[in-house]
């Protein structure tokens, strides 16, 4: 199949590397000349612009975004709807936001583009060797384009999850979870490092790898982890979040479904990002004014 | 290897036909004469008491416990305390708390008996076909018995945690992060279900296990779960616990360490036991109190 990518970054780079290794025609494209530079040294054939991507691929045109959430999804795919024609296909494959996912299939549907919104997970090394994708929209545009799903994904590792929106849907609920499982992952292994007991926890996470309920990717990535840096000492616990949790707690809360551990998982993120917080700063200072406990003091 | 198993339920069943399997020689015990039944249909030598047990098995002799946690661990193991001899060795596989099996230990030593505490994951088919053994204690009673922890348990699926305790510490912690990545799990699969788009479960389930990131042997069971019931409308969202997470908490308090996703799935377990809340009636009937919002009354 001939696809155009666009987007040459950890994802994009990789998503492509696997498409030409199944043998598609694959150009490409990225705002950055470095990452033109290092798609073109594998042998992927790179254009100068959208315009020129756009001519050297055959009509119907597939084109793959790969581009970061938000803005950047937002003027790609902008220019694609502009410049492309009835029957042409667009893969969003970032981690949009599904609500804009809908506004842009709308948008691409009042001129006849089909616009696939794709979930993606399994990390870089899943878009290098197989990824997991999650894939919304047209059915039969879903078809037409469906080999590539199938040659870049794991066996089994894609889903024609239903209309514009539920791809995208799907992969914001999975990070969810993810960060659900994340955090009771850190919290047993922080008590199991904190106890009485002296663990080796690379050790730990292997034995919980094989044969137990909680065995898991993370979990072997637990192992990975402390197989290089025994107590993780050369890293801080600090956190940062992508954006699709807060959106599964926005969704929960309008769905009006209880996802507290979720919600948490959240929070604790934001809370490893502070390095002073206040709401604890209030509560001891209230510990103070009624017991005269005492506070810790900024010098 | 010459073993007796006392407990012959779920656990201590598959157990004995494993370590059967597996060419060892079992002697078997169970107050349940139609536990003692099955297993001898099996073709597991029984007793009919722990002294027979003790009786048909060579010195040093080698028991297995298998029994329920709480009161009847602490009967067979005191009994077996009483009537065996130095450089016998016990294998407590049940999900005891590990200050329990500390205490136990310290009552062996005192007669030079082993006390090994394991902690067992990977439910009755682990049990039968490769478990998970977390396995404290003497390191040369561990030693003499290893053969026969390697045996039941998958590859690389048993470790030598350390000191008394560690074992089923280990276990109990395992349990509280199980309970964390269960709650996760449930709380996405929720929002997936009552969201605007028409999901197929077990779909989602099969392709979040298929390259992505969240899955694990817990997201197969999901998938497991919803091809057999669809929208599990067979079953009530009421769950139990066993105790272990609970214990996880009151470790957590102890060493001071922040486990709200732990503590939270543990809560919303107990939640799910409620017909009613207690809690949501007060604030139910506060809102009515200061705000006069109505409240839905109990007929």
């Amino acid at each position: 199949m001939n696809i155009g990518m666009i987007g040459l970054g950890k994802m994009g780079f990789n998503l492509a590397l696997n498409l030409k290794n199944n043998g598609h025609t694959v150009e490409s494209f990225d705002l950055s000349e470095d990452a033109r530079k290092r798609a073109a040294e594998e042998g992927i054939d790179t254009a100068d612009s959208i315009d020129e991507l756009l001519n050297k691929l055959e009509a119907p045109h597939v084109v793959w975004v790969m581009v970061p959430a938000g803005k950047p999804t937002d003027t790609v795919v902008s220019e694609l709807i502009e410049k492309m024609k009835a029957d042409d296909i667009i893969i969003e494959g970032g981690n949009s936001n599904y609500h804009d996912s809908m506004k842009r299939a709308q948008k691409s549907a009042e001129k006849g583009i089909h616009f696939l919104d794709v979930g993606t997970s399994g990390g870089t090394s899943g878009a290098n060797q197989g990824a997991c994708l999650m894939i919304g929209g047209n059915k039969e545009a879903f078809e037409k384009v469906e080999q590539a799903f199938k040659d870049v994904s794991v066996e089994n590792g894609y889903l024609y999850a239903g209309e514009s929106g539920s791809g995208h849907f799907l992969k914001m609920v999975h990070n969810g979870i993810e960060y659900g499982m994340m955090q009771a992952i850190g919290e047993g292994f922080q008590i199991v490092e904190k106890s009485q007991f002296h663990f080796d926890l690379a050790a730990v996470a292997k034995v919980w790898n094989n044969g137990s309920v909680i065995r898991s990717w993370l979990m072997e990535l637990s192992e990975s982890a402390f197989s290089k840096d025994a107590k993780l000492e050369g890293i801080k616990g600090v956190v940062d979040a992508s954006g699709e949790a807060k959106w599964t707690l926005e969704t929960a809360l309008d769905l009006e479904v209880p996802a507290p551990v979720i919600a948490l998982s959240l929070m604790m993120r934001n809370r490893s990002k502070e390095e002073d917080s206040f709401s604890a700063k209030v509560v001891a200072a209230l510990r103070n004014e009624f017991g005269g406990h005492s506070v810790v003091r900024n010098d």
